[in-house]
């Protein structure tokens, strides 16, 4: 089966076969489909599109193009969470230690997000001494002791998707829905999980601008679960403002701390307690959603989540008195600087865009693959939509490293806050639930 | 200027600007473009085309790749011309020498055809000592002293479109009309020529299948001759059954010297003496189209276009001896198998691709560039359609180095003659004339 063929049959719509998609796909580990063959037939399903039956294939090549983790041997249903990715979603942590604390397994490897803040993996290595790169043993070992752990993708963890990836990003083939779904799938079934919640992020902060791109996406990978008989549910939401008040990598942490004392702000534990109560319903431990609602609140109000959660930071290095102090244990900026507001009124829009321009200006996050985060800086105490404020009262607290950076990013910021007279429309924070 | 940028805009379906387009084609030989990005976008090309503006900045670029042939010394309007390539097709030698022996200089620069008999260069090759390899400087000095050369594209002329070509050809990218017209007119246009004739062929044994995608290519490739100020004409011709009687490479050279002695087969005149025609026109050596056949017919006649074919032979190293005695001096395969008819009756068919598969099992064509051609085998007089035959008469003769080889030709030719009761419907040689 010679590469070009199979590019000529994608070229001119043809649905291509299990056998070609294979071929494509094993062919960007094994060397013989070249790279630049590999980006032309890249573009054709760009501008073609994938079947479901295409996209299944092209998922269950790339999962099998490396190591499937084996948690067998971990009793109960495990289940993960994806996000697509918004501005100050921190929701992994508090979740995976909340879900965790209820029973239910939480396998979860998490990419190091090129995105305008950190991703997962940035924020836990805040956390002095944390290890996210265990291998898939160990790994699979402290899901069976305690059931929950954090890693980082290993290099034999679905390695074609790593080479398509890079290819894509560099050849305009990155936004492209059945490629994004193998990607996605591909991974999050190889950690060896019973069922998938996905928190799909539409909105001008999110990768897919409008709830239509997002349904599209979610209803696709979540058929892609099913034909590879896993359950996966998804949550549609919103993303404007950032979740939560802190925007960074540390701030993110000691916010995701605050959530599981009980603290956190009200729309980062809305998006957390629906996801979870998806993987509880997913993990068998409640028949009902109040049941599962009931459940992760008391793993809340009793402490049994937070003490999870320095459990996981104990067992993968970490020093678990972040869960009792802190601003003691994470990095902190030199310099803290309020934002104040320069009139009265109503916080009317905060553009999530302009924070994460922000945040990525303090050197939050990374505008390169191989860019360090400083995991010190940030923003926090950010005002949310429909709050009133006072002129002088602060909008935020920069967290910066340098002066002039800290400058640059209260620019950005001040730009994407509104305040007016009138207070905004409310807008619901989950719009969909899928699957 | 990031190329996915650049990549994203034609992936969209925007039209690029002239700078885009030349960043583009700069970027595939001066390495500013990764070859996954140029295949990428040459996808992206064939999916959502390219405008006539596109097209004409396109091959601007790639003819200013390289080096740009100089023949102002040459007095005269310096015309060549170009095929899209048929079976059989020998029409460059007669027609080169004709046309010179005019008075019109003519400067021709071929491509080793990948095909499946061999191209200009091959059969030009098979003559003994003729060397294609000239120097551009030996090239200009050759056509300025006897208005004439033949010879291979050298490294440095339109690199950008030698290095794209290559990667089109392995990316399922090649059979796209904007792509084709640059890559032709970029390579002819570096030439140095003031005017050019094109032989677009359709049917079946050609490129093109049919006379609509034949008339889109030889549209555009007149267009994108007169924006940048070249004198362009083109015919369209079948190619349903070969040209002339001979397919292979040093049977084509024997063809070609009988037409330039006026014994050639009516087709290939026809069709020589057609595009001869618009040369001469272009050339302004006659002012109509009686004149300018009438001058053909008579360097014929008068053997002054043998004598500048066996000038030309002679200036680059082959033996001019090859106009006198063709067998005597042109290799000679060690096999002549007939291949005589089943039944009497008219030959109703003669399918190209048929013959042309035979050539190539004999070894007269190449598979992939790195491969050789055999000079010695091929086919002889092959019978042409509405041809009256006797069982036991030859439909034409192997000429073969290997007994088995002749043997699968054979099978392979027989296929595609169709003897019959009934005479078929002649059909025009020559559809159209554009331009």
């Amino acid at each position: 089966m010679f590469p070009q063929h199979v590019i000529a049959r994608k070229r001119d719509g043809a649905a291509l076969s299990a056998e070609e998609i294979t071929a494509f796909v094993r062919g960007a580990t094994d060397g013989s489909w070249a790279d630049y063959q590999l980006t032309a037939m890249l573009m054709a399903i760009f501008l073609n599109g994938m079947t479901p039956a295409e996209v299944a294939a092209y998922t269950e090549a790339m999962m099998h193009s490396g190591t499937v983790a084996d948690l067998s041997q971990v009793p109960g249903r495990k289940v993960d969470k994806h996000s697509t990715g918004g501005v100050g979603d921190k929701v992994s942590l508090p979740l995976a230690a909340m879900v965790s604390a209820c029973g239910v397994p939480v396998p979860m490897i998490s990419g190091r997000g090129l995105g305008h803040s950190g991703g997962t993996l940035d924020k836990l290595e805040s956390i002095p001494g944390f290890n996210v790169s265990l291998s898939l043993a160990d790994y699979a070992a402290q899901v069976a002791r305690i059931g929950c752990a954090l890693i980082g993708q290993t290099q034999d963890l679905a390695p074609s998707d790593k080479k398509l990836y890079a290819l894509r990003d560099v050849t305009a083939t990155v936004e492209c829905i059945p490629l994004i779904c193998g990607s996605i799938m591909s991974k999050k079934l190889a950690e060896g999980i019973d069922g998938l919640v996905l928190d799909v992020k539409f909105g001008r902060a999110a990768f897919m601008k409008d709830l239509d791109q997002a349904r599209e996406l979610a209803t696709a990978m979540v058929e892609i679960g099913r034909a590879m008989g896993k359950e996966v549910r998804a949550l549609l939401t919103a993303m404007d403002q950032p979740l939560g008040r802190a925007v960074g990598n540390a701030v993110e942490v000691a916010e995701s701390v605050a959530c599981l004392r009980g603290e956190g702000p009200a729309d980062l534990m809305e998006v957390t307690t629906a996801l979870g109560v998806e993987m509880l319903l997913i993990g068998r431990v409640v028949d009902t959603a109040p049941a599962a609602r009931a459940m992760l609140d008391r793993v809340v109000a009793d402490g049994s989540a937070l003490r999870k959660f320095a459990e996981i930071v104990e067992a993968q290095g970490g020093d678990p008195r972040v869960t009792v102090d802190p601003t003691g244990v994470l990095p902190q900026a030199k310099l803290q600087m309020p934002v104040p507001a320069e009139r009265d009124g109503v916080v009317s829009d905060v553009d999530g865009m302009a924070v994460a321009l922000a945040a990525l200006r303090l050197g939050a996050g990374r505008t390169r693959a191989e860019d360090n985060v400083d995991p010190a800086v940030g923003i926090t105490a950010l005002v949310k939509l429909g709050e009133r404020v006072e002129a002088g009262q602060p909008l935020a607290v920069i967290h910066a490293n340098d002066d002039t950076a800290g400058r640059e990013a209260e620019v950005k910021l001040r730009d994407g806050i509104t305040i007016s007279d009138t207070v905004p429309e409310p807008r619901p924070l989950i719009a969909e639930r899928i699957g």
